[in-house]
């Protein structure tokens, strides 16, 4: 991999650049047009951590940051944890563009001067007019929603250091997600559920659920970084499932937007979209120039830091959002491939250190990758596997001994699924065919959200 | 160096836990009492920090984080960047501590239930009920502090992974500073300085810094941890020096709370006064238990991330609770020394990488370690030198050759200046000697801001 950019990279990064550049001073003629601003912030995302990943290489490679693509002919070394690069632009890019959502209400606050809670006076208030209020919490939402997001890269690049073990990795994001928690008990501290019709009857209008909303929102943020952590193995996998359920959530937030009636009054769920877009817009341009370097043949490496770091974006935006639910029908193969690894997550089955499909040097293609049975399962374990083996569509591949004892069974992800079904296939394909599935399975997802939601709750946010 | 802990300090630690996490639980009885709270945090976060340090030793020695101590006979290979530890610790406990300088207003808000900012009707206000408010913006600013140290770890590992040079360091922490300006920016937006009387005439009672102030505030929080980061070298020093003065900051704040009037409405000095002790216990906290791994003879490195880290925390207290002139008048052994350096760090003379003090086999001592001039400097340069050394009190020392031109001097850094003045001594005494002179200065900073500050300003906070 060269170090430098072309003539050509460095002429269009340039120009996308200073347009950027052009429409974000341009915003502040008006309204502050935050949308229009986010837009360009991720521009200017994309055009640095394009820039950055092809300029750090070198460093990497020097500091030990590397790898080996082990399903090529020619096993080079290439930079690992460049997903580190993308975080940091990342978290630097959401950090400058907080004034813009708030730049109304800083112009209309500042009129006054000094501190902005102070500018009113209690008589303004009585005598009727309008009590211009700052709004604080959705800042606090912000910069919890930052701090999360800054913690589970601290906490990602420490896991690519030192390489921690799977059993502990698994909770990473739970203490990234702490902030957030936290932020969300001092701020909101919400934790009623909506009913569905049907339960109606039994439960009331709402649920509260107390400590164990709290609960939920932890397994959510534990289960999205790690959901994207364990659906990975082959060239640009992670980064372009990710870009996929990005573009989703934003068709999501989309949808609802349009659907909002427009009021002089914003509907309440207006701001928790536009708050989503404007985290996702970013994310959506650091991914894309790290896609660019990591698709099939990858010149460089995500690293956990990057799966941690997509996974975090999703999971705050659907609970700060308030639209978990909408995040996990989008997740739909993510859990399906959770729930199809767990019996290897928790040692039913033996787990090798890596479970990637095997390159056949021969053909080129991938194949199903295999674990070893040290000793043959148990037999209940043993009925369970020939049971699923023998499925129409076979749920895995087993390989026997002479006595009939199970020597070896093929990994438990649904990339190698995917290859027992269809067939041995070059790595790009089996990539493209995998998520031409996640998007298909999401666009089905958006359209139960918006269009059959209404038979099992009793309204709509857009209603 | 040992990985685990001994019997006694298993013991000593786990009983310290215990009576700290006994404190937390009881302060949920009363008012939250943050204080109590916070130094019990701060045992917890001492308990932790000294723990994973030792645990963690062979871990960072494996993950190539390791250095040689230079001035030691035997120079063993001992674990670096242990800082990082320090600083992850201190995230984790103050992003936990969030809720509790809050306690209160939640307890009030609550009682309402549901989102607290719309707890109170409108026609309460008119019928002059006191309108509780939840202190939306004292989170904002607690949460940009923990963003902006959060940044300056994460650019700091950076750092120590990938050895930055001395030119782009220096800008690390104005990056990490960017949350707290831009929140500052967004929540408060106060530009205004008081003005000395004797100027009063010439400016105003006060005048309005506008950008100017968010460049001074910038520069502070450039200067603090790179000041740290350049006072370092031998062992125990960064971490001690930090201790002073954080202990001296923490002086300060209990003077200014000592001395504000008691009424029921608490004077707006009151909290950030309390904020700056929030941050600053936990950080002492954590630094004695790395100060106990780093002190002569030295098991562990700090690394650079402390220094940033421990300058970044100075820097945040100073500036959002206020008190910045007052900070820097705490900082005067490290202004000196940054200006004593200036010399090299802008190349007017060589600055080698290191300017650690030699250390001298066959004596055991450290001396003043030198610079060589690859040529002989220019004539203004060499006169301005030979002056410097030909001071009564001499502030380097010159090597010439036969020609009479120079060819090495002495490092600029105050360390070597002591050895320079008080002749060669071993590592501890020259640490134990600076830190002394640290806090005999800060003491006198401590008078002088509390005592004569009247001279020059209309009012203290305090009257």
């Amino acid at each position: 991999m060269t170090s430098t950019l072309t003539r050509a990279e460095t002429w269009s990064l340039l120009t996308l650049s200073a347009c950027c550049v052009g429409i974000i001073v341009n915003t502040f003629q008006g309204d502050g047009e935050p949308l229009i601003a986010s837009l360009a912030f991720s521009g200017i995302a994309f055009s640095f951590t394009f820039s950055l990943i092809r300029w750090l290489g070198h460093t990497f490679m020097k500091a030990n940051l590397k790898g080996r693509d082990m399903s090529k002919l020619k096993k080079v070394e290439i930079p690992e944890n460049m997903g580190a690069v993308c975080a940091v632009v990342y978290l630097l890019v959401i950090i400058v563009f907080i004034p813009f959502p708030f730049y109304k209400d800083i112009v209309a606050a500042t009129s006054g001067g000094g501190n902005r809670e102070f500018v009113v006076e209690h008589q303004q208030v009585d005598t009727g007019r309008i009590l211009h209020k700052f709004p604080h919490n959705k800042l606090a939402s912000y910069l919890s929603a930052i701090l999360s997001l800054q913690s589970v890269v601290l906490l990602g690049i420490g896991d690519d250091l030192f390489d921690i073990r799977w059993r502990h990795k698994l909770f990473i994001p739970a203490f990234a997600a702490i902030p957030m928690l936290v932020v969300y008990f001092v701020d909101y501290g919400v934790t009623n559920v909506v009913v569905p019709v049907q339960l109606e009857p039994y439960l009331g209008n709402m649920v509260d659920l107390g400590w164990l909303y709290y609960a939920y929102m932890a397994a959510v943020a534990i289960f999205c970084p790690n959901s994207i952590n364990i659906l990975a193995g082959i060239n640009g996998i992670e980064v372009s499932q990710s870009i996929v359920v990005g573009f989703l959530l934003l068709a999501n937030d989309i949808l609802s937007l349009w659907a909002a009636p427009s009021s002089p009054t914003p509907h309440p769920a207006t701001d928790p979209h536009l708050f989503s877009i404007y985290l996702l817009l970013p994310f959506l341009g650091v991914s894309m120039a790290l896609w660019w370097h990591n698709w099939y043949p990858a010149k460089v490496f995500v690293g956990d830091t990057y799966c941690y770091f997509a996974g975090m974006v999703f999971a705050i935006v659907g609970i700060l959002g308030h639209f978990s639910k909408t995040l996990l029908l989008l997740l739909i193969p993510q859990i399906a491939n959770f729930i199809y690894s767990a019996p290897q997550l928790f040692r039913l089955i033996p787990c090798p250190r890596h479970r990637l499909p095997r390159f056949n040097t021969r053909s080129g293609l991938l194949e199903p990758s295999v674990t070893q049975w040290p000793r043959p399962p148990s037999r209940p374990v043993a009925w369970m596997l020939d049971l699923l083996a023998n499925f129409p569509l076979p749920m895995l591949k087993l390989e026997k001994n002479s006595k009939g004892e199970i020597i070896e069974s093929t990994n438990l992800t649904i990339l190698n699924l995917w290859l027992v079904w269809f067939g041995p296939r070059r790595e790009d394909r089996l990539a493209i065919e995998l998520l031409a599935m996640q998007a298909t399975c999401g666009i089905i997802g958006l359209f139960v959200r918006h269009k059959l939601a209404l038979l099992v709750f009793r309204e709509d946010n857009r209603a």
